[in-house]
This record gives structure tokens, sequence and C-alpha cells, in this order.
């Protein structure tokens, strides 16, 4: 059902730079914004496919729309840490995909999660398949 | 030119508590901050008026864009801090509001600004005269 | 070994008001921001039962650090939204908490999230035992 | 009083990427958000003089604190945007520094800003001279 067999092994890496405006008064970053260093690595991943979400939007009509993220914070990082993210399709359905990402400060482990999007009409924000040229794109990520 | 000499001197009061995320790793509420506050005090006193963005978007087509912010910050907020908020309009020209707003926590002054917003059109984003309704509502606000 | 079946089930109730600063180009609310309304939520329940984050940390030399998020979006919820925000705890545990939240419109559930916490030593960051005296709060929080 | 006439003129380029979190519902960057990328900015610039605001605050026991914000929005930026930020210091006083910046889309001035920045003691926040080893190199920074 799903193209899971067909997924090209896609771990991309990317860093990301704590500034002030990630932490908070406890000294290390506020938890909330590794979802938002995990979405940065995901656009810069596709961006790397080719793949550009403004101009998604207006040429497909859709959108990637989040529908569950899991996240295990294992270690705090601080300011002026540079993270490395990594991000590997792990699953890719018909209308969603699910990715593995993680936040590493060196060999540290700092948080992982499991992230569930979905693709929808950017007007009606209902479900619906991903286009087929976009499904391609995704199947046949190479190896970086 | 503008209907300053009509404005009703509208003083709105309006409480924030400070949260995990507003802080920063200073131990203290991160400055950029302060300008979420303000905007959502805004957004309250448009709602004390009968003005909600949401259906103004929908219904005049139309949107407040914020244009100029100066911000002076004068003492530091923290965690569990509930500062009290006001907003005054002081300027209502024809397609642009000034309002001066402050964050106070006590007696003490924490920050204050001066905001500048345009109204445009919510699809070409160009500046466009306030909707005549939205000015009369504007004008007439009463003292509170 | 937890302290599970002591829990007093504390379904605690909450407004959050949707803001510009909370949505996203897609129109809808950021899926991160949901943590945010999650983490508002969650001290203001710690207030009802007469914990300040900010006291502890000076009082008790301890604080509450996020450890594993689950959130699960099931619609999204717009500008100007009033969302009702539900924190229950389930499992008190001798250095971790785990609570449900979930986020609704009128009838409608927006998100929901599971959300484990552990409490360490402010300086060190190592999670410790939670202090006999907040335990003891925690398990005994009344009904609502 | 000032050491502004011994400033070498250091105009800082550095590129930001407007992702899904930097937007808000009007389809443009929420206009706050300038203020993140001014400041990491600031932070960059500081990094290439061989200062890490981490470390300072170890070292110095000190740490910029930003008093005054002035910005001005001349033109929307979008998702997926490449903002240039110029980053210039215009005055470095004993106690006190005022710097330029502006956040550029190719050829078009988006927004402008005039920071004033403070450093002050990390535990009591007061105001406090610059420590001359910093202000040193401050005012020798390379033109770049």
């Amino acid at each position: 059902m799903t193209n899971t067999a067909h997924i090209a092994n896609a771990h991309h890496q990317w860093q990301v730079r704590v500034y002030w405006e990630d932490t908070d008064a406890g000294g290390i970053v506020f938890y909330a914004n590794y979802l938002k260093f995990f979405e940065r690595a995901r656009t810069e991943w596709l961006r790397t496919l080719g793949l550009q979400q403004a101009h998604m939007q207006q040429a497909l009509g859709g959108m990637f729309v989040v529908s569950d993220t899991s996240v295990r914070y294992h270690r705090p990082s601080r300011l002026d840490d540079a993270l490395q993210i990594y991000t590997e399709l792990v699953v890719c359905g018909k209308a969603t995909l699910t990715l593995k990402q993680s936040a590493w400060l060196d060999t540290d482990l700092v948080s992982e999660a499991r992230i569930r999007i979905g693709w929808v009409n950017s007007h009606t924000l209902k479900p619906t398949r991903l286009p087929s040229a976009l499904l391609d794109t995704l199947v046949n990520a190479p190896r970086t």
C-alpha cells in the first residue's frame, strides 16, 4: 500500500545555530523550539529535492500539514551551540509521510523526533493524495 | 487631515502573564516578545470595539499591517509576572493608526511602545483607506 | 512504585485565545505552538495548586523539564479562536509526571498531547526526586 | 564622549531564510520576527569578532541587553525568501552600542532597524561599563 520499500534512505544533515530567541529562563533551549529546528531541516531537505513549499502551494494547490509529532528530549542544548539535524524519510504513503529526525551536539544525542505529515488542499485543508510528481520525487530521492 | 481631534481617549487595559516561552537564557522576557504582548492587547482592544480581525479579513477584504514599531525597554520582567498592558489610540488617519502602548509590573514601567499600523488589501497587500465603518468605530471608541 | 493510584483526577480547564503570532502562512495555528498552549495551561494548573515555578526554582533549587511530548493534530484552529485546554495528571512518579492535555474548539477536538516531565536540579540539570512537599501537593490535588 | 569616531565601519552581511515558523496568517513574515532576524545577525557579527555571548556571560559576568528598538517595515517577505541582513555598528559608547540593521530581498529593502544595546551585570542586570577588552574589540572591528 505504501511505498516504504522503494524509499531511498535519505539521511539529510543540516546545521542549526542556537540563538537567544531559542532559549528560556532555564538557561537551555525551550523544548518546543526543537520542532522549529526539525521543521527548518525538513524544509531544507525538500529544497535539496528541488521542492520549495511556497512554489508547491501555488503550483499544486496543496501543502504539507503536520498531523503527529513525538519528540524525546535526551539532554539540553544552550546558547551558541551548533546542532546537527538529521532527517530521514521512513514511510511515504499515498497521502502521508513519516520522518525520523534527530538533533546532535557533537556526538551527543540532544533530541529525536518522529513526525507524520499529510498533504492537504490549501483552501479546504482536507487531506488529499500526494500529487504524483511530488510522490515520484520523494520516493526516488537519492541517498545523501 | 487626520481625525486626531475626534479620537476618544481609549486607554484599554489588559493583563499578560509571562510564561516559559516568553523568557530567554538571560532569565528575563526576551525583548522581541513585548511586541507580541502589545499585539495581543491591540487585538483585545479591537475586540472590545466589536472588531474581530478574522471577520474583518473576510468581510472587508483587508487587514492591519504594522509599519513602524519603536519600543523602549526600561526594566526586565520575569517568569510568572503579571504585566498590565495599556493601549491608547493617539492618531487615526485615513489609512493608518498610531497607538501608544506600555507594559507595567505593578507601578514599574517595564516597556513602552509607539506602533504605527496601516490598512492593506488582504490579497495585494497594498495600502488602502480604512473602510468608513471601521474608521467610524475607531474614531468613536468610548473612553474606558 | 508510582503514586498513580492516589492521584486526584485533576481535569483543569483553561482558555487560550489565538493571536497573529500563533498562526502561519497556511492560515492556521502553527503546530509547534500547541506545545506553548499546553505549557501555559500546565503553568496555570500548577498555579491553582499554589505552585509558582519561579518561586519553586528559588525555594527548591529545581525545575520541571519536559522529557517527552507526543501530540496529535486533529483539525486546524485559526486567528481569534478561543481554545479550551484540558489538563489531567495521569502519572505521578518519584521523579517524573505524565500529563494528558487536549485543545478543544467548542465540541471539536483540535489536538491532544501526552507530556512527560522530570524534575531536575536547576544548576546541574540532573534529574532528581521531586521534593516531598511538591509531591504531596501534586498527589493530593483536588478534583476540579 | 563616545568612541564613534574610532569605529570601523563594520557592514556585516548575513543571510536568513524564511520558514513557516516566521510567517503568519496574513501570508507574510510576522513583523516581530524581524527582531529575531536582526538578533541572529548581530550574534553572527559578534562571532566574526571572536565574541561568543555564552562565553562572555561566563568569562565577563555580563551580557548585552537590548534597551531600544526602532523598526520600519517597508515591504513584506514570504515563506522561502532568502533575506540579506546588514549590520553596522554606528555608536559605541562606554556602556551602550547602537547598531543599524536592514533586511533586503534582492534589491528591495524589506525592513530597517536601529537597535540600542546596553551591557549589564548578568546577576544584578544593572547597567555597567563595557569591559575594556570587549570595547577594544568592538572599536577596532575591521571593515568587512
